[in-house]
């Protein structure tokens, strides 16, 4: 598996120190095609892959260098697992060959706008941002195709568009009343030390954080009104959970245009019947995180509520995995020509 | 604190070896107007306490001995931690002099006929059944006060019903479109083996379960539909969390009659002011489950939601206190003329 | 419960945002004899107690200061919550009359040369280094009671040395080939943030560190060396375990001077019978850190190896009670007159 | 890769629905040259795996049947994660031409008298117990490769056995004093439902068990003398973790000969230097079980005691990969002529 000429894709990682460079490791050591040739990490400059990541020592990777020693001439592309707010301008001064995944927020949202209000400051590279693919897969295919930029989307809006998009774009359920509670790892909110992510903090407990003010409402928002034909708002609650991955959305919906809950599950399973990643459970199954721990899957669940006319959908992914570092390899893949799940093969690891 | 001939409440559990009958004698070693007499438990019957319960070994309390070996004459009162289904002739059977507290499902609906449609079956002790004081103690204390035989609340309907019954009294939230999405930890599903809650199902892990089927959603409406005055129904979806204890239910409700979230927490406030175990947390609060882990109190957190019109309520309570013994001593102090805080003014244990 | 003037005990925290001022004050919430009159914590001066520790809103406590606005003339009391290090001359400066238990390693090795050896520089306040009385209740109640300064030990060498000097004692094990392998709840080691404590590093996972390089182990070995008459050395090994709080030490022993297992359980329950915090579980029964969780107890476990002539020990404490505010607590009870078990009477929270 | 008729090798799984059986589907789903053909399931005889375990629900493989049902004649090879006890009979009714690997322990100790005193019955297929190759392999990698049945070593006895054997062989460390003292993730103790592996029971907790009288003890025991050359008995603690995977063995050893803790290092670096799933971390460095978590490495540590001519040796495993289920598939790739490493090439999951 390698691309024209033969050799494998080089690819180079910039901030490869935090939870989804690590994870992008773990996959990439796993793929045939690409090669991990460069990896930058300003604290951890000079360190052995190794020494930050114990976990990945087995791996044949290059120490970690400084972004401002990264030789860019030597690679075909570039994963960015930068902060948001600095990554436009990083990527902005990218030479025009790299093919980018973006992991951060930055390319996400298309309207300066809306970036402007949920950021609180000018986007700093609105050409690009304009041009970004958004790279939610099963959904965008055509268009990261040939992209030289894509947006990878964020972990919270991932599993919801997958679910929502099929029915708002068929009319099913209704484009108010939508309401998206979900429940996540710890590991989505980075590896920064901050007090209130201290084991002690998080284990044993639920809370929910953000709440009517996260910045992944707008996300979800721009993908379900696109798919619907008009705008969608919806109310979105995260709530952070005493596990290292996974995340769980419960959405509940009001139907539309007749529809019954069973035609939503029929409707997502023919949508998604020939989708590697993307599967629609059985008729009273309830996905569990656990049931794609690991793995680049997401899976949809479809209830009919007690209350004649709503339904309750529930959608599971990894947060590090289809939520972000697999996502991004499964755009990569399509970017580079690559087969679509060359590295994403593994199932999930359970207990 | 003793009853009126001066001597101490003479108090039986039965039932005493799962969770719910371990946490009420924790909470009795402390109370000084109550004295545990007598333990049942059938399969552990001649056991000590200490046995089946280690971290209560320093009590002074007696060995667990056989129902059928209870000396109701010398008792005054009685918790009744019973598997559901068996409880009702237990409770018909028992000596009309004794205060009884139950803790099971069977006496909460107070329909004959919701019962029969959630539990498969007619109820068997109806008259009971009716006479029964519904044992949410903040909001039926005159009742509680004159009763018999209290039905505790479920563990899930009782932080939901404390945030909206009255602000669906007051006409503030509409009857419509509430939704309660609840997070447990595991004690709530109780202590006999099953599979799925084995550590290695539910660590690392989340999931939905009783998808709009819970049989707490008929507590919930019952409830919720008194103080609204007209018929109440509920999305209710409960997930399990992987942790030993806490319920966190965020709940979304559409503002009435020009009510704003600013309103609806004055409201909370007023009512709940004197309450020495329900408070309102400030605005921009997100009440977490480890804020209230031991204890018996409710934290209520009240947010606007980004679309106008609609409200999102957080109530977060230890499913194993206020959720269950804590409640149930709470509800027997007021039965026995104690004191409503005795045994139960133990703050929060955190981390 | 008050003290010879009739009022209160007046107490003061130094550092109090912290874990060990955070349990202090959970534990003072129950204590008749004593009031919390002031709380310091640099860099949270001005907040509410109820900001830094939610769990604790619902009690009736002052805003946090800064230490420098420390009244310490009001007071009658102070526990010393404060970093190693800076600790022992907040100490130097504090007036005469008060009472303290400092928390900090600053003063629990009465040697300056082994401090300094450990620490990497001179004690100084090396004359309150050797007045300061060793904290380690049930072995030193008699030097406490008239102590101005008690230094509490740390939360690994309680469990250890309250199972092995006594058998030292007795010379019925042996001083050499001491081996004690700890693992402990993350609370241990603090509330400031730091990447190796984060969640997403601890949970689903264990690790040893300070492997023969923790400063707990001189601690230990002073207490037994004092113990045996003799110096005595040990192999100590500390483990970071995905919970919040307890610490279990399995501690391997070579039996001496023909003393079986037998013998050492029945000295050990000779030397604690009358110990209200101290307790030897039956023979046969391995003592878990969830019997302790929340209580000021220690569980003490005996086994005779396969292998004949040794034996293995084990004891469990909650780290944050008998390993640190439960035992400052119960240091001070003593200090001032107090009923011992004042505050502490809290059994076990479980699960 | 293929046998050498140019098919992939035909496995079947007896036991498939526990959480060897699982994690052994897990690994094969990535085996190019070996199809799972045959799962059996007694009490979930007729449900398809994906209802077991849902996360594997996006695998290709057959229903699972009773085992009367197997059609041993179009089988290769199988895998046996029966229940101790009666696997002995079942492996004793196998057709000749099956390669078989047993994950249970009825073939591990080759003694009958020492399998007869710890299992407190006679072995029921004793000529079959002296030819069955002991699975550990790195250190019988010879014997493996030519065996019809291997007896995959126990999670507990694989990591000390890799880091002791070839210790002792070289009479670097001491035939006598050697404690290990073992962490495990709960999944070791299997799917079978007891109260003592409930989520709300090891939550939170830490707990040895097993004291002194563990079966894994003859098994290491075993291993140690053979490696010895003498005798070999040994302190064996192991303690049940609230996590799901992973066993670190704290060793504790005293130098013979001379040899030093870097002398200890050196040696095992040589020995493992061209192993793909043994390795030896650097001095300093503490191996975690997250490490390796889902992977079939074994990480090794050395360390110096503080006190002179002793030393601590780490072991971090995976208890379902190389303390079983990846084990047991790499000596099946051995006794097919597979590659080694074959379906066994991923990387550790973290976090």
């Amino acid at each position: 598996m390698t691309n024209s000429s033969g050799s494998k894709i080089r690819i180079g990682i910039l901030g490869a120190s935090g939870y989804t460079g690590g994870e992008l490791l773990r996959l990439l050591a796993g793929h045939e095609g690409m090669e991990v040739a460069m990896l930058s990490a300003e604290r951890r400059a000079g360190r052995r892959l190794g020494e930050v990541f114990p976990h990945l020592a087995a791996m044949n990777a290059p120490d970690l260098v400084s972004i401002k020693n990264f030789d860019y001439d030597t690679l075909d592309a570039v994963f960015c697992c930068l902060p948001h707010g600095t990554t436009q301008e990083v990527i902005a001064g990218l030479p025009a060959h790299l093919k980018v995944v973006d992991l951060s927020a930055d390319f996400r949202l298309n309207s300066p706008a809306v970036y402007a209000k949920w950021y609180g400051k000018e986007h700093r590279a609105v050409d690009l941002q304009r041009e970004a693919a958004y790279g939610l897969t099963e959904l965008n295919r055509d268009v990261i195709v040939a992209a030289g930029l894509v947006a990878n989307p964020g972990c919270y809006p991932t599993g919801p568009q997958l679910a929502l998009a099929p029915l708002l774009g068929a009319g099913q359920v209704a484009t108010e009343d939508i309401i998206i509670d979900a429940k996540s790892g710890v590991s989505g909110a980075g590896r920064e030390p901050k007090q209130d992510l201290l084991f002690s903090e998080v284990g044993e407990g639920v809370q929910a954080y953000g709440v009517a003010s996260h910045r992944h409402s707008p996300e979800i928002e721009q993908g379900l009104s696109l798919a619907a034909g008009k705008p969608v708002s919806v109310t979105f609650t995260p709530h952070l959970m005493p596990m290292n991955r996974g995340i769980l959305a419960t959405i509940y919906v009001r139907l539309a245009n007749g529809a019954s809950p069973d035609d939503l599950r029929a409707a997502l399973r023919r949508r998604y019947d020939v989708e590697p990643f993307v599967h629609v459970v059985g008729e009273g199954v309830s996905p569990a995180t656990r049931d794609v721990r690991g793995s680049n899957h997401c899976l949809i669940g479809v209830f009919g509520d007690r209350r004649p006319g709503r339904a309750i959908l529930l959608t599971v992914i990894d947060n590090l995995v289809k939520g972000a570092s697999g996502q991004a390899l499964q755009n990569m893949n399509l970017m580079c020509g690559m087969p679509e799940t060359a590295g994403l093969e593994q199932l999930s690891l359970f207990p």
